[in-house]
């Protein structure tokens, strides 16, 4: 370590790609746009990962596997979904590799293509719709309430760690029900779902939404999201659910027998939140020493660090560290005592400052002599000499209090950043130079938004849940508009 | 359900098939050669890897993700590696689609073809070891272990669900060590930890042994692996784990630098198992009635049956019912009690019998009179009645006594299933009337392997850790021979 950040204020894009790599969560890889998730990384995806699977699994739902390959002709069954995905799609078309017969080194064997190709999954809808065909007879067999945890590959052009691979993990649900209602309330329930995780275990405020038709799933009757606010000011959709009507019904033909014994197309819901999450944690609470990780899903939730001059010193340090280390451990936090010997604590300050740690305990033989340690919160950098006697009770306590100050600070942050405006003028200028979500009149059309989109790459993120009505003008057009809606620039 | 499994002594082959799809663990996707597993099969595999995740982790590892797509070259760069993987290869050579210009319909972008093609990792050790050579400078960075949960593809031509599938889900775990001595050790732990797994948690004894030069891993020194007995008589291969050697260090040119200061090629081991365990275990212990699955990881462990006649009775039954639920999960045992009333109680039984759950609780009103209710365990077929204040604690007891009992079944199975055999008329007879492992001297050479195995398509499964050495004559070359060694025909 010891390499300083570029600072936030410098290069915001910039802190962020060297922030991932110097944290050590997760690096570019030798395939292009597809990344390698570090151990750190990847705890920190394991532990979001169990919790959200927890919270399917108490909301009625099961996990279950289907294929990586769609064929060809399964995508392109439902018009508008293959139209959003043909443009990014890693294409399979041969199955065997052979010597060259005419020289060095191996080439694809031109006798093994396939007759028809398979596309790498973007996402299940298609292939899991083409297996509930054979699922679903009857209103008995329903709802099917599955999830998935899988990669999935969209080739985009521009990637970016965490916020846009190509090969990304996610959980995919995909959900079947016999009437338009209880479809609707399943992506209704797993949009707050999604908030109630990105909330209370990302700590990042979230504003709950509907998207416009032109920003809405390819494939979807209506998408639901939750709009998170980076500290650069852009906005960064983190979780999207989608009411997808009869449309995989009807184009996988999906009926059932309902009640009154007659066929009915079944009703769909699709939702799913990816690896992106990890870019908007990192995005929302970090700063110019490193990240600040929430500390409810931290790899590392306490880490210990020893201070002495020599071996009798350290005897009594580790000691007292074991101590503390086994009594964190028993309440169920994740410590680690880093005493190693070959890097010099002030090194490991910065590396365990980079790398997010939310608490700091450092024993030092001298704070022992009057039976304290030095306690430390990463996201303040606030620091506290304590009693050895109480430090996990107050440790513990202190994770708590992060969480919560975070959360709060985010919060505060995109209130002050969700600015009202009235007119264009006051539209273009806020979009350029205050940054966050313009809350603003929109005439409804899909010609008005596109002209927002041209003149300031400004889209419509949502039109939040519960959105008061009032009488206005848009901000762009003029006409009449009957509620504001949130613009912002975007990840 | 109702309809019967072909039985095991009509055909093995259609039972298994059968056994596979009427429990509702997987079923074929309309790609071919890869599965849809299903919600209960899926969590039969949640709970082996979630067990495996455990033991890797308290043994020192720590999961990360590699990418999916391996460059053609990398895979090229390990020459016996390529050779063993080219055949059965996921090509991919495109990333777009776009509208058939000529006519109706979707098809591949012939603009998008790729520079250099991208394999689906059929194995990671490629993508993995060009990622470590910029991990690795110094011994101080040594060891690397890491672990991979991920899904692999291998073109295969014949499948089988579970047991051969062309794309399946499983971990990969990839070393990096700085000696020979401790990556052959590391080697040798990770096998013991999977028959630790598959004896202690399926409950399928096995052979633990080295293999013969001819089925080694592509690219490695030394496999070792872990040998089960199916019920047929055939022998399974259901996990190994390979000493890399300096092989891919020297493909992808990793070296550190040693303790006195000089350079050398990293020391490499990799190990995986698969959901191919989940073909293990069906095949090792169920029955012409359906599945018999072990109790440690059963998605059920308990089911609960009401029988009534009315609804004075049913609120009885539901009472005693509801209350031995509630005390299975304090116990941390998962339960379903099965109140639908849409099936009859014989529906159920059957149901539950071809699910393979462990136990199965009746709660009837007539025996509720006497204070009783009946238990039941699936692999002996056994019931009793017992008293409702004990049933908890006897259920208890019960799942542990059936994994006992499945384990020494099968053991004493295998232990019928070895047979010594000292000429080659015997050792023809044997593989072709009895089946099972036969023990026999073997010449050494990859010459006689071949051999046999054309003659009888029985192949060296392992030869055994701490195999006894004997003088004696190669039962097909009568050649000098130092050792028994295992042969089989296999899965």
């Amino acid at each position: 370590m010891g390499e300083q950040l570029t600072s936030r204020a410098e290069n915001y894009s910039q802190w962020y790609n060297e922030l991932v790599i110097k944290s050590g969560l997760a690096e570019n890889s030798a395939v292009r746009g597809c990344m390698v998730i570090k151990p750190y990384g990847y705890t920190l995806w394991e532990n979001m990962r169990d919790i959200l699977d927890r919270m399917f699994k108490d909301s009625g739902h099961v996990n279950a596997y289907f294929p990586l390959f769609i064929p060809k002709s399964y995508l392109s069954r439902e018009a508008s979904h293959v139209e959003g995905f043909a443009k990014e799609c890693a294409v399979v078309t041969h199955y065997r590799l052979k010597q060259n017969p005419d020289g060095e080194g191996i080439i694809v064997d031109p006798d093994s293509k396939l007759e028809e190709e398979l596309i790498i999954r973007p996402t299940s809808e298609t292939i899991i719709w083409s297996t509930y065909k054979n699922w679903i007879q009857s209103y008995r067999d329903l709802p099917i309430l599955i999830n998935q945890w899988a990669n999935v590959v969209r080739w985009e052009m521009r990637t970016r760690l965490f916020l846009r691979t190509a090969e990304f993990l996610w959980q995919e649900g995909h959900t079947a029900h016999q009437s338009e209602q209880e479809a609707i309330e399943e992506a209704e329930r797993m949009v707050h779902i999604y908030a109630d995780f990105v909330e209370n275990y990302m700590g990042v405020p979230v504003v709950i939404g509907v998207k416009s038709p032109a920003e809405r799933f390819a494939g979807a009757v209506n998408t639901y999201c939750i709009e998170a606010l980076m500290q650069d000011g852009k906005a960064l959709q983190a979780g999207t659910t989608h009411f997808l009507g009869q449309n995989f019904a009807k184009a996988f033909d999906v009926q059932f027998l309902n009640k009154n014994n007659t066929l009915e197309y079944v009703w769909a819901t699709s939702w799913g939140v990816s690896t992106r999450l990890i870019g908007a944690l990192i995005m929302a609470h970090s700063d110019d020493k490193g990240l600040v990780l929430p500390p409810k899903i931290a790899p590392i939730q306490v880490v210990i660090i020893p201070i002495y001059r020599n071996d009798e010193q350290l005897a009594k340090v580790n000691q007292v560290a074991f101590s503390i280390e086994k009594a964190l451990k028993a309440r169920n936090i994740s410590v680690k005592y880093d005493n190693r010997d070959e890097y010099r604590s002030g090194w490991k300050f910065n590396e365990y400052e980079m790398k997010g740690v939310p608490v700091r305990i450092t024993v030092g033989a001298r704070d022992l002599e009057n039976n304290q340690v030095e306690l430390f919160r990463r996201d303040t950098l606030e620091k506290n000499l304590v009693d050895c006697n109480t430090v996990v009770a107050e440790a513990e306590a202190l994770l708590e209090d992060i969480h919560k100050s975070i959360f709060n600070k985010a919060l505060a942050f995109r209130e002050q950043n969700i600015t009202k405006v009235d007119s264009w003028e006051e539209f273009v200028d806020v979009i350029e130079n205050k940054g966050g979500f313009v809350s603003a009149h929109w005439d409804g059309t899909a010609e008005t938004e596109e002209a927002i989109k041209e003149k300031t790459k400004a889209t419509i993120r949502c039109i939040p849940l519960n959105n008061p009505q009032e009488e206005g003008k848009c901000v762009y057009s003029g006409k009449a508009s009957k509620e504001r809606v949130l613009f912002a620039r975007a990840y």
